[in-house]
C-alpha cells in the first residue's frame, strides 16, 4: 500500500480531544487505502516547561541530559495518539526515536539523522498494521543516548520518514491554514500562498516564519519529498493549505513572495579586533563549539590594524556568545577591547525568486523603512532574500510598511 | 568504592527545589566515598497525570501504550537530577530504562525484573562518575518495548539495583520518615517503628500501607538487601527512618506490630455458580488474563450443586473483572446467576509475627469491632495477619479502635 507521513504539531495534539481529531484524519487517510507514518510533537507548552526545567537546574547544561529531558513529551503524544487509533479500530502502535532506531549524529540538542532503518516498521506494516506512531524531534546517537533535533525537529523527522518510506506526501498538520506572505498577527492584509518554491520557504523558515523548520525543507529539496502545510483545525479538501514545491511547478513566480521576521535577535559586536588574517575562524570556531547560532557577520572597516566585528545570534544565546568570547580572549586566541550586546533587535526580511530577475527590490526595500524611519542596523542578503536588523520596537511598523510597499495583499 | 543505592519517590522529586535537595543527600554519601545509584520516581503527580490521560483515551488499553506513556515521567527526572548533581561537580549520569538495560518479562504493566546487567555503568564508575542516576518504574521487554513495573515500582528498581550491584544498603527516601503501626493521619496514636522484619512488612505493603511497593520487600527480603525507609525531608542521622530487616535481627517481637488498611476495594460475588471440580480455575484463570489483581477469594456452602464464590479486589479493576467473566461466561466455560460487585468496602488487617506464638489475636480483633458495631463482611488469615472487608465508611473508626486496641501506641 502507498505510505502517506501526517505530522502533527504540539497544537494540533494539545488536549486528548485534539488527539481525537488529528486520529479521525488518519483514519480517513487510512481508508482512503494508505498505509499511514503519523510523526507527533509534544502536546502543545509541554516541551517548554522541560526546556524551562532544564534551564533553571543548570543554564549551561550537559545537551546529553537535556535531550534525555526534553524528548519525553513525544513520546506521551505518541503513546496516547496510538491508543486513540486503537480505539478506532485502526491497528496502530507507538515507536520511540530509539526503537525505530532514527539514528542520528551525537551533536545534542541539534543533532542530524543519519539514518531510518524501514525494515521494523515495514514488516508491521505487511502483517497487517496500518498506522506507525513516531515520536518526533528525537532520535539515537551512536553512544546509545537519546538525541534531539533542534526545535521544531518534528518536521524534519516527518520529511525523513517520507523520504526513507518513498511516500506519497508529507502533510504537516499546524494549527495555520498554511504559508503566508507574513504573520497575519501583524497584519491582517497577510494572504495565504497556495503554493511556495522549496527556495522561498527556506529562507521564509530559517528566518523565522515559524510555519516549517528549516532543515525539514532542505531535506525536502533534496528529495523531492511533496510537503504540504496545512490547519488541523479546518478542512480544507484536497487542495488545502500550501504545497511545498520544486520552482518549476510555479507557473507565475512573485518578485517577493513574503515577509518574515524574527523578534528575539542580538548584535554582538567585537571592539578593536586585531585585523589579522585567520581572526574571522578564531571568533567563530568558539562560538560555533558553545552551539551559538551566528546568523549575520558584518566586518567594520579596518583602522590601524584593528577592526570591529559585528554578528547576530538569537538573543537566548548572548551569554553563551559571551563565554565563548570572554574564553578565547584569555586562552589567547584572541584579542579585543570589549563586546557589546545589543539585546534589543529584530531582523525583518524580504524574500522572493522572482527577486533574481528583477532589480530594485532592494532600494525599494530600504525606501519604505526609511519613511517610516526606522534605522537600519545591519544588512545582508542572499539570491533571493534580502535582511535587515533593526530596534525591536519597531518590528511590527516594518513588517506591515513591506508588506503593503510590495502590494502582497494582492500577490498572485 | 562501595555501592549505595538511594531512591527518591515522587514528593521527594516534586519541585526542582527539592530535586536540589535529594541531590545534597547524594552529594554528602558521595563525599562519604561511596558510588551511589540514584533510583527516580516521576514528579508527584505527574505519574498519575499520564494515567489519567490513558484512561480516558482508552479505558481498556493496549499495555505496551499505557507503559509507553507512564513511564516518560520517571526519564525526566532522571535527567534533571543528573543535571544538578553536575551543577553541585558531582560527576553523574542519567539512565533511561532501556538504556542500562534493565531486562524485565512482557507482563506489560506489571513486568517482572528478569535481569540488570552491571557491566555499563560499573565502567562508568571505574571512568570515575560518581552517580548513576537512573529512571525507576521502567524496564525493556524482549520484544523491545517499553514496561513498566506496576504502581511503587520504583521501589522494586531500587531494591534491584542494590542486589545486583552488592550494594551497601538501599535507602529509601520517601515523604514519611519510616515505617508506622498504622496511618499517622488516621490516629495521632501512631508510632513510627525503628524496626521491622520483612514478612511483616510484606503484609503492610501488600495490605496498603503504601510506603513501599510489596515486590521491592520480597526482592530485599530474598537477597538479604539491607532496606532503610527514611524522610528526605527530615535529617535523622544514621538511625533516622526504619530499618527493614531479618527477623533474627529483632530482639523482643509485637504481638501485633500494626495495623493496615486499603481505602479502595471491592467485593465482587458471582451468584449461583454451578459447584464442581475446576470451577475456581475456570473463574480466575480469566480474571488473571485480565489482569485483575484478585486479592480474598471465599466460597460459600454449596446447596443444589451450585454456589457462590466471592474475591476481592481494587475497585478500578472492576469494570475488567466484569467483562472477563463475561466473557468467559459467553464462552460457555463458565456459568453464574449474576455477578454482584459492593464497590463500597474497604480491607483493615492487624499484622504481626508475634501472632505465630500468641493466641487469641483474632478474638480480640473481632471484639474490638464488634464493639463499634462494625459489621465483617470478609475474613482471611495467614499465619501474621488477620484481614477483614468492611465498608467504606468505617475504615477510620476501624483503624482506630483497632490501634487502640492492641495497645499500639506503646509498643516497643
Amino acid at each position: 500500500m502507498p505510505v502517506l507521513v501526517m505530522k502533527f504539531g504540539g497544537t494540533s495534539v494539545a488536549t486528548l480531544d485534539r488527539i481525537r481529531r488529528a486520529a479521525k484524519r488518519v483514519g480517513r487517510e487510512v481508508a482512503n487505502g494508505y498505509d499511514v507514518i503519523v510523526i507527533v510533537s509534544a502536546m502543545s507548552g509541554k516541551t517548554n516547561e522541560l526546556v524551562g526545567w532544564v534551564n533553571e537546574t543548570s543554564p549551561l547544561y550537559d545537551a546529553r541530559e537535556y535531550d534525555a529531558v526534553v524528548s519525553s513529551g513525544e513520546n506521551v503524544t505518541a503513546g496516547l495518539m496510538a491508543l486513540t487509533l486503537q480505539e478506532m479500530d485502526v491497528p496502530a502502535r507507538s515507536w520511540q526515536g530509539w526503537q525505530v532506531p532514527l539514528k542520528t549524529t551525537s551533536a545534542h540538542s541539534q543533532a542530524r539523522i543519519e539514518e531510518i532503518p524501514t525494515d521494523n516498521i515495514m514488516q508491521k506494516f505487511d502483517e497487517g498494521m496500518r498506522v506507525a506512531v513516531v515520536a518526533g524531534f528525537q532520535g539515537i546517537s551512536p553512544e546509545g543516548r537519546i538525541t534531539t533535533l533542534g526545535r521544531g525537529g518534528s518536521d524534519t523527522t516527518a520529511v525523513a520518514f517520507a523520504a526513507a518510506f518513498d511516500a506519497e506526501r508529507c502533510d504537516i498538520y499546524t494549527d495555520v491554514d498554511g504559508v503566508y506572505t507574513t504573520d497575519p498577527r501583524i497584519t491582517s492584509k497577510a494572504r495565504k500562498l497556495d503554493k511556495i518554491a522549496f527556495e522561498e520557504m527556506l529562507e521564509l523558515a530559517s528566518l523565522g516564519a515559524k510555519v516549517l523548520q528549516t532543515r525539514s525543507v532542505e531535506l525536502a529539496m533534496r528529495y523531492k519529498v511533496r510537503l504540504r502545510v496545512l490547519s488541523s483545525f479546518e478542512d480544507g479538501g484536497d487542495n488545502a493549505g500550501t504545497l511545498v514545491c520544486d520552482e518549476e511547478d510555479i507557473v507565475e513566480s512573485n518578485v517577493v513572495s513574503g515577509v518574515a521576521f524574527s523578534r528575539d535577535e542580538a548584535k554582538m559586536t567585537l571592539i578593536s579586533v586585531a585585523d589579522r588574517p585567520g581572526i574571522a575562524a578564531a571568533i567563530f570556531t568558539p562560538l560555533a563549539e558553545a552551539g551559538v547560532n551566528v546568523d549575520m557577520i558584518i566586518q567594520n572597516i579596518s583602522d590601524d590594524g584593528r577592526t570591529d566585528m559585528t554578528f547576530s545570534c538569537p538573543v537566548d544565546q548572548v551569554v553563551r556568545a559571551q563565554q565563548a568570547m570572554a574564553g578565547a580572549k584569555e586562552r589567547g586566541e584572541i584579542n579585543f577591547h570589549e563586546l557589546d550586546a545589543d539585546t534589543e533587535v529584530a531582523k525583518v526580511s524580504v524574500v522572493g525568486i522572482g527577486m533574481r530577475s528583477h532589480a530594485g527590490v532592494a532600494s525599494q526595500m530600504f525606501r519604505a523603512l526609511k519613511d517610516e524611519n526606522i534605522n537600519i542596523k545591519v544588512i545582508t542578503t542572499s539570491e533571493i532574500k534580502i535582511s535587515v536588523l533593526i530596534e525591536r520596537k519597531y518590528l511590527e511598523l516594518a513588517v506591515q510598511a513591506l508588506h503593503d510597499s510590495f502590494g502582497l495583499e494582492n500577490a498572485a
